[in-house]
């Protein structure tokens, strides 16, 4: 492991000073060389969920871990598009002078060395590899063992990339999964080589590393999503915001968990949005309020408000009105997404303002907590941090910066 | 140490939704305070520095531990010009629209509770609180046991002022120095309600602090500064730059450490550099190049490329060029602040392109490297990390962002 970080510290200072077109092309070659190799990559992911169906690994990851050609295509145009971005790296950022002559300037640069610690999912392995290069970081990736022979084969249409460039391999490197002490050191034993750990995964991994990181960590929470429907809401835009930001797809961190319901509109909205839930196959676990309009509703208890499902489940519950969302939300969300869907404006900026979570929502599914969705190209997640990256974290997030000052011979007096 | 948390995560909340003018009008009676209090905070400076003197305190340390009636002027002024800056809180940082009509705002936001950890100088108390509440932060201070006196006369002033708008007391807290466990607790017992931590230190606190914190760190570790003297740079100001760098102030991050002498101009400007710094009072340690010019400069060891003196001892040494330069640097250095006198542009882009410090400077002085000089108002310090914030760390460095969608019933495809 320390030679790995040696490698990455070398070649984040070529990075550095590699221009953006350099590293566009690696791009672009790495996402020809995922469309050529597609059959050798779904051929090592095909062992992987082999072992991963003989092991007895759930459904849900079972489906992070399996990939097709659409899924590989999917990768490859995500590392065109990641291309496509505009080079954050020597932006001026902001740049003004002072009364004494000093011109100043902030200027983007990397962050350096970035460790992503993440779990099934191997098209983590091409996102968070293609980003860190875009924005001239080095890479450590280390994957979960169950994806092993898919992001070694994804690994090694990247390497092909970089060559193609004239990069070096060491700007984006795997860590064998054989390596036990591998996260234990990318943690707390490589301070010196790493500037930034990137986990990715469930709420195991995310207590490690908060226990063990010795460098910053661009931390990814749950999701424990909310979605408020304010007695002045739009019943029919409600009911098509609820029901996409719980069903679209249930196992994204931007998935709402909870439904919130005025206390004014449990007459008018609360029935029409529960058995519209109900009908659409979704589980419904719901306050003494919510089960009085339908018996298919079973009883939330306590936990219900603070977990994340990931799957067509949601607890509902009547709350007074913007603040008591307000509180509710405070008490037992993440910080994460929430949306208030409302016709009051005055309601809408209360809660836009008070709600204190990364994204906050007027009239708009949860859904949309994506940096693609945001514009800002792929992301590497979304941190429910407030510390250097709050939100989904793309190519920006992942820079430094450094101020240049051109003088003419000025002292301080 | 838990109460304080607590009271401090309260008053943060009140402050979140506090106006800018709210906390400019605390910022106004603090310096009121401070002014009428003027006399009480020199008596128990007094009584701080009578202690510090008979446990034989540096000279060093007694001369940032002292007031004097224009150091406290300066601390109420100081106060006056945080109050005199735009408020960060609520500023829209970036505005965008989607093609399906969501309209996107990052705001600025505070980031909660900052606990700040620092030595003997007492007026960090007045300038870290009143930066901490103008950027809406609640701020849990722990000063050293020798400014003890002094630091609680000042923070008596920030209560007054806080109380006279308005807002709590525990919006600034002083933790008290007889609390032995205090440091340890702010650093890993209390990541529930601090959310940054910000040392202000010699190298023994930031050692334990990069140890022990379990909460993200605003660091600050030694400037250990340089001065590049090109064959192509003017000698006379070459001369002032060098002189100021090093003896303007000593004890400060920005003061300049070692003078690298390019060998082209070893013949032409290391002699009158050198012998100019001799005559100014300046011990110089040299490389063998430097001790030949003159019979004054005594030998440097190899630990002197990389200490930092904060006194009037400076380290020379003759490089090859601005790549010798920029590779010493790079060496040594502690990626703070690094100056290159020279005329030749070519060379002075160069360096400031690959020397990787948070402020890099073309014809101007490393002292510098201050959030006042650089328009920011003041500072909490100079951050020599990479992450979240670098360099100078004035108000806008203490807040985090939000993300603030409208929309009108999207929902995602």
């Amino acid at each position: 492991m320390a030679g790995l970080g040696r490698a990455a510290v070398a070649a984040q200072r070529v990075l550095a000073l590699s221009s953006g077109e350099q590293r566009n092309r690696a791009l672009h070659a790495m996402a020809a060389a995922l469309r050529a190799q597609q059959s050798r990559v779904l051929a090592a992911n095909e062992r992987d969920c082999i072992a991963a169906t003989a092991v007895g690994l759930g459904k849900a990851a079972l489906d992070r871990l399996r990939l097709d050609a659409a899924r590989v295509e999917a990768m490859a145009g995500g590392v065109e598009a990641i291309a496509a971005l505009p080079d954050p790296i020597g932006t001026v950022m902001a740049e003004w002078s002072r009364p004494n002559g000093l011109r100043i300037q902030r200027v983007r640069v990397p962050l350096g060395v970035i460790g992503i610690i993440y779990e099934s999912r191997p098209n983590v392995t091409c996102d968070a590899g293609a980003l860190c290069l875009k924005s001239a970081n080095a890479a450590i990736l280390r994957g979960g063992s169950e994806s092993h022979h898919s992001s070694t084969a994804i690994h090694a249409c990247l390497v092909e990339g970089l060559r193609a460039a004239g990069l070096p391999d060491a700007c984006i490197q795997l860590v064998p999964t054989t390596d036990r002490a591998a996260v234990g050191l990318m943690l707390s034993g490589m301070a010196d080589s790493i500037d930034v750990i990137v986990p990715r995964g469930g709420k195991s991994l995310i207590a490690r590393v908060q226990q063990e990181a010795r460098v910053p960590v661009i931390g990814h929470l749950e999701g424990i999503c909310h979605v408020y429907v304010d007695a002045s809401a739009n019943l029919e835009m409600a009911r098509s915001i609820v029901l996409n930001a719980k069903l679209r797809r249930t196992g994204i961190c931007g998935a709402a968990e909870t439904l919130l319901v005025d206390a004014a509109a449990a007459r008018t909205h609360l029935a029409p949005l529960v058995r519209e839930l109900l009908d659409a196959g979704c589980e419904v676990r719901g306050d003494a309020a919510t089960r009085s309009v339908d018996t298919r509703v079973v009883p939330a208890i306590e936990s219900d408000w603070s977990t994340e499902y990931l799957d067509a489940i949601i607890s509902v519950r009547v709350v007074e009105g913007v603040d008591g969302a307000i509180e509710h939300i405070a008490h037992y969300g993440s910080d994460h997404t929430e949306s208030i869907v409302a016709d009051d404006a005055a309601a809408a900026e209360r809660f836009l303002a008070r709600v204190d979570s990364a994204i906050v929502l007027h009239n708009a599914s949860t859904q949309f907590a994506d940096g693609g969705e945001f514009g800002m190209g792929a992301e590497i997640g979304i941190s429910t941090d407030r510390f250097h990256a709050r939100g989904p974290v793309g190519v920006e997030q992942l820079t430094s910066y450094k101020y240049v000052v051109r003088g003419s011979g000025q002292v301080r007096p």
